[in-house]
């Protein structure tokens, strides 16, 4: 029987869940999970996922249609047993696209890798190893543009998700809206905190005894779109900046795996500049 | 207007959300947060609370009581504005009675603290700085019954819910029965590990890395009762027992601090020996 | 027996191990703790500390001076015998000063509370019910340097350490000249994470999925001192600014506490603007 | 310059420090890390690591043998550019033993891997990948002593500590014997909850709301050896036992990783049966 997830945002007013789950229902659906939020119970925004079983699933999309143009619903819904098709970029460091593949491979990943692109030829092996493809886009710091170029050529299309695991290079606004499909990147440190460039050598010097990593969606403006994770490790005076990197990378893993993978699993909702995570 | 929080259990079947949330929208409902949970999707328990805002809450629970026939479910209503009436024992250690006081006089924890007792008499001074009743029930080792059948007195009828905050007595079933509310302990390790007397002891002489606390429901059987929060702190092998002892407090304050409020908030659910915390 | 505490710090070189150590040998002391580190191993700085018994303590600071000239170093010793002498600064908010009383109360906290003093005529009752002297000295804007003075009145010679518990106004560079002790503050978030005013309220705006505290040692510039502590805790979407300031309370004064202690037990040492803490 | 590591043991008494210091730097040694633990200033036990360069070590460990005997010591000297060599067992999750493969490629992990075993034939191609050699040696019910004999043809004078990356096989005491070199082991429980076989179900049956893993040194005694690491994970109603088997991997291959990195880097010494971990 089809598994269903629906995801839905929209101005607060009372009768919205009976409205939907009352459309469900009369389609004999069987909710089997179902979270709900409103940012504010005067005037906020109303966010709800609803994951059901219906034995007909056929024309639900358009059904649901006339409940959704009633309430003014943003709204999407996503079969969970097609799997997300996810594209990874990155540049020297590994670690955050070994994270995903192994997952994927143990079946902890609801989603399927369709692509590896790099500006560096480094992880052709590793790729070779799992079975994706793999390509080598170099940057050309003279024309960006040509490589953002040919990373289109390759994605647009092709994937439901980007996912940046470490790629060291600024995607410009005509790649985002290029590529269609939402970006996560990881970034390795607790944003606000060392936004930019090289956060670890940053929270040395500032003497930090926490560092963190932050799962985010990518807008224009550097470091500050969307964070759908976050996660911190401790650290002492004893720790120089290498290994603030290599227990740095630990936090970066898993955090990118956790937005991943909620991401895949329909569970995060942007509102202005946040996420509702159910 | 008013603001109630309805909580419901039974067994899983399609339209139970559609049944109940379309009862709440007949009634001008507006629902402001909701979870629910299915323990499993093939012949599973279903869980919900959701919080409404209501103009005519006058003969609801009696209205509802036919959507709550239909679909056999176990459910209560609790009007937010009705604070929980809260009884705390404890023995020698004050640093978890103090937590529930000085929250409750911040105005953080949701609820009424009606009645401190206890088998010594050490924590008069503080109740009385914070105008709550204190009672010295001492404890005698020849005749329990006695000083359970006095705390009975104390609390049988005047609150709705115990808590014991480090009251190192096993209270007989029979008071459990009788005082009729539920009772939320807190243990000082993660259990189960470490149940019953000496946990900081056995703690060190086990050299764990970690040591803990947990707040649960009690049952006649000893630290074996539903589980609704725990949380652990890092220790090195430079802390003595003593110095366990000292930070384990600060986890045992805090997690029954959030058991306690959950609780008030009526946003736990057994579920057979286990919780739903939503 | 008297119990002291070393603590040194000098540019890296071969031999202070042996020859400090060589020194409390040849007074009879008995090292009962120490940790050293040294901050690159090539002409990097040394840190030690020490703890000692030792039967005969007379003159012992001036016997190790001659060590001292000899390698250079910057120390001080502190007898574990006498408490440092506390004085606590706050303005509306009491959790952070409350959690210090009771740790002294419990004897947790290896110290003395000489003085309170706070902008709001609000804590008056508090310090009395703990029995710490209270002063109201409130701040005209018009006239900063008016209750900094009468600050220093009542604060300089007459206390090891001043802590800001949630004190609100700026203090300027001669203050801290004046007072003459270190200052340990609490801010409300994760440095350098929201510095300055409204960390809650930008945390909320930012989206965060955690929230933190950094304890640290007061320099004239705001927010920017050597950190000695921080933690965080975990908040989502459904916690909004009020839930923040509330989960942010329990960080802030568990922080605070730790960062004062540790400063106590003399297991901080400053190290450019950062901290090695033993 | 050799680095050294010693590791250095002993009943407390005073001049312990100067005596081992003194010897260093008589023979010219330059200390850059140390740390120093007694576990009772009266009667205990006297705890010392050091890690000092030094231009000539050719005889060092005689000449240190004369200092061991003045204080009776229990010691061990390591040269840091000697990677241990290490064996790894595992039945058929992975997750652990590509872990450590992968820390080790990365030149996270100080040590090398020489041998690869497992009583299933499901490892080979990931032992292949990273060059590792592996060998199936299946364990038959009736004769468990056959395949411990042939791990010990395998593993006994070849390497200088066994890894049981989730091996799920006991072994008897006279294969400890026989191997003659530590063994870590990942229990996927925080111990001593949960000891034995099948943890994260009985997490899911008792309710915990922590999920954890232990790593520690192997005894005869079943999960009852020196504990080197623990951490845990938070978990809700809403997991499942298999999301409790997923998130509890994610903290299998930390811990355990972080207890074989501090072995490999001699930061680990038993004693009785807890560890102190410099």
């Amino acid at each position: 029987m089809p598994h269903l997830r629906l995801l839905v945002s929209c101005a607060d007013r009372p009768g919205i869940v009976a409205g939907i789950s009352g459309f469900l229902a009369g389609r004999g659906a069987n909710i089997t999970q179902s979270a709900q939020h409103t940012s504010d119970p005067e005037g906020g925004r109303f966010f709800m996922r609803i994951e059901f079983d219906v034995a007909d699933a056929d024309d639900l999309e358009e059904a649901f249609g006339v409940v959704a143009e009633e309430f003014s619903l943003h709204w999407r819904i996503w079969d969970a047993a097609r799997p997300k098709r996810i594209a990874i970029l990155l540049s020297r460091e590994e670690h955050c696209l070994l994270e995903l593949l192994w997952r994927r491979r143990r079946g902890e990943l609801d989603a399927e890798i369709v692509q590896i692109a790099s500006n560096h030829d480094l992880a052709r092996r590793d790729a070779d190893a799992f079975g994706v493809p793999f390509e080598h886009v170099p940057v050309d710091p003279e024309d960006k543009l040509a490589s953002e170029a040919r990373l289109l050529e390759l994605l647009a299309g092709r994937c439901d998700l980007v996912v940046l695991a470490r790629y060291m290079q600024i995607l410009s606004g005509g790649f985002l809206d290029g590529v269609g499909v939402p970006i996560i990147n990881i970034h390795h440190s607790f944003l606000p905190a060392f936004a930019g460039a090289g956060p670890y050598t940053r929270a040395k010097e500032r003497g930090v005894k926490l560092i963190g990593a932050t799962g985010h969606y990518v807008t224009e403006e550097l470091d500050a779109g969307p964070i759908i994770e976050q996660d911190v490790i401790r650290v002492t005076h004893r720790d120089d900046v290498e290994a603030l990197t290599r227990l740095g990378a630990e936090v970066e893993r898993t955090v990118l795996a956790r937005a991943v993978q909620w991401h895949c699993e329909d569970r995060v909702i942007v509102h202005e500049n946040t996420t509702v995570v159910f």
